[in-house]
C-alpha cells in the first residue's frame, strides 16, 4: 500500500481523482500544493497528486513554479477529471432549497456556475470558501441557516447533503488535469482508461536576441513533433525574464525527441525533462456513484 | 480633468502608479479588474489602469482573460512600478513592533517578504487580507492589538502608520506592470520617464497540426522583430485549446509589423491587435515621499 499525498481537504475534485486512480492506497490530504510535494521529498508519501490545469481557469501557477524553482520531482503520470458541480443543501432544508439566502463555494466554482446562479439565484449573495468541500462542510454544520453549497457528488456523500440540482456548471466540457509526482522515475501503471503519452520539459532560452523561441520550436516542427502546450512563467530574476514549460504530445522515443532536446541545447537553451508519462481518465465512476 | 478607474482600494500599488501618472485627474477606485474595464466601457471613466504582470507572480490572468473574452478596449500605455514593501504598525505600538503577534497583508506581499518574516518573525502567524492597503487599514483601526501590516509607503501615509522597517521584500528587482485601457485609440502622452514601444496582439492558431506556433513565430523571427513576451491562456472551449498573447518589442511601423500580421493571417491564424503604445516608469517619486 502506497501513501498518496494530495491537495485536500477530503472530498475535493483532487480527492475524486485520487480515489479513482489509487483505490487501494492510503490517501493523505495536504493543505497546500508545496506541502504535497514536500511529503514526497521527505519520504512521508510515495506519490503526490496536485492540480496542474483547468480548462476554464488555466494553469495552476503554484504547481509549475514550485516544480521548477523548488521541488526536484518527476512527473510519472497525469489524471484528467470532468468537473461536475451540484447544488447541495442540508437535508433539513431540502424542501426550501430555492429560498437559499447565500450560496457558498470556491471562487472558481462560483464562476463556473455563473449562468445558473444568475437564473435561479438572482441577487442572492455568494460567499467565497477555500474549497468546494469546505463549503459543503459548512452547510452540513449549519442546518439552521437556509444556505446552499456548490460542490461535487463526493462532498454530498461525505457530508450527508441533499443534492437539490445536478450539473449546474455552465460548460459541459470543463475538465481539470492533475500531475502524479514521484522521487523516482519508476513507470506507473494504473487500472484506468489510458490517454496519450506526453513529455514535459522546462526550457530557458539563451539570450534576448530575436527569434530564439522560434529557433527552439523549429527543432520540434521539422520533426513533426506536436506540442500539446507551451506556456511562459517568470524566472523571478526581473520583469521580462521567463522560462517555458512545454508539453510534447508523445513519450520520449529513441531518436526524435532526444534529437530535438540535443539540438535545443546546442543552440544554447537549457532543457530540463520533468517527466515522460501517460495520461489517464478518472472521475467517471465517482461522479456516477 | 479625466476620470481614471483603477483597481482599488486607495493606497494600493496601483494607486501609487495612477497618482504618479495622472496627478491632476480624478481617481476612481474599483473593487475588481472587470469593474475597472466596465467603467470605461460604460463611459463612467475615460481610462482604466489595471495590473497585468508582476515579476515574481507572473501574469494577472483576470486582466488578459477579460480583455480577450469580454471587454473591447485598447491598450494605450503601460506603467512599470517598483514594488517596495515596508513593515507598518500603529503609532501606539511603535516601541514594541518586534513583539507583533500577527503580520497582515495580501498573500503575494507575504510571499515577497518570506525571508524577512522567517528571520524577524519566526513562527509568528501571518494573516491574509484582500490587499496590502486593507491590511494597513485594519492595523490603523486596531491600536489595542499588537499587530503589523506589510504595505507600501502610500498606505503608511494614508492610514497614519509608523514605518518600523523599510524595504523588507526579498528581491530588489520586483516590479509590476500596469496597462492603461481606453475605448479610443487616441495617443497618450505622459510626463514620465519613457520606456520602449510595444505592440500587444492575441493570436489563435488555425488547427492542431504540428508546427503552427513555430510557423507563426517565423513571421517575426525572419524580420528580426523581438518578442518581449509570449503566453498561452485557455480559449475556454476545452482542455488543450489556447490563445496566445504576444508582446512585440516595438510599436507598429509601416512595413515590418503589418507584414508579419498579414502573413500570420494568410497562414490561417486569427490576429487581434490589443494596442500599440509606449511604456512609462512610475512610482519613484511616490516611494521617496
Amino acid at each position: 500500500m502506497r501513501n498518496i499525498a494530495f491537495l485536500g481537504p477530503a472530498a475535493t475534485f483532487t480527492d475524486i481523482a485520487v480515489s479513482d486512480a489509487f483505490p487501494r492506497d492510503h490517501r493523505i490530504p495536504c493543505v497546500t500544493i508545496p506541502e504535497c510535494m514536500d511529503y514526497v521529498l521527505e519520504g512521508k508519501a510515495d506519490l503526490a497528486v496536485v492540480p496542474i490545469e483547468n480548462a476554464l481557469e488555466g494553469t495552476v501557477n503554484m504547481t509549475i513554479d514550485h516544480l521548477f524553482h523548488e521541488a526536484d520531482l518527476t512527473i510519472v503520470g497525469e489524471l484528467t477529471a470532468p468537473i461536475q458541480q451540484h447544488l447541495l443543501v442540508h437535508p433539513d432544508n431540502a424542501h426550501r432549497w430555492k429560498e437559499a439566502e447565500r450560496v457558498l463555494s470556491h471562487p472558481h466554482a462560483i464562476a463556473q456556475c455563473h449562468k445558473f446562479l444568475n437564473r435561479q439565484f438572482y441577487r442572492v449573495p455568494s460567499q467565497q470558501m477555500t474549497s468546494t468541500a469546505a463549503a459543503a462542510k459548512y452547510v452540513s454544520e449549519h442546518p439552521e441557516e437556509c444556505i446552499a453549497a456548490i460542490a461535487n457528488s463526493l462532498s454530498a456523500a461525505e457530508y450527508g447533503l441533499f443534492t437539490a440540482q445536478t450539473d449546474i456548471h455552465d460548460y459541459t466540457f470543463n475538465h481539470t488535469r492533475f500531475l502524479i509526482l514521484s522521487k523516482t522515475h519508476e513507470e506507473l501503471a494504473l487500472d484506468l482508461p489510458k490517454m496519450g503519452g506526453k513529455t514535459t520539459i522546462v526550457v530557458t532560452l539563451p539570450t534576448d536576441r530575436p527569434g530564439t523561441l522560434h529557433q527552439a520550436l523549429a527543432t520540434f516542427a521539422w520533426r513533426n513533433l506536436n506540442l500539446a502546450k507551451i506556456e511562459s512563467r517568470p524566472l523571478k530574476t526581473g520583469l521580462g525574464n521567463y522560462f517555458f514549460i512545454i508539453d510534447v504530445a508523445q513519450r520520449i522515443d529513441d531518436v526524435l525527441v532526444p534529437g530535438a532536446f540535443a539540438e535545443m541545447e546546442a543552440l544554447g537553451c537549457n532543457v530540463q525533462v520533468l517527466g515522460s508519462y501517460y495520461g489517464y481518465e478518472v472521475g467517471q465512476t465517482a461522479e456516477k456513484a
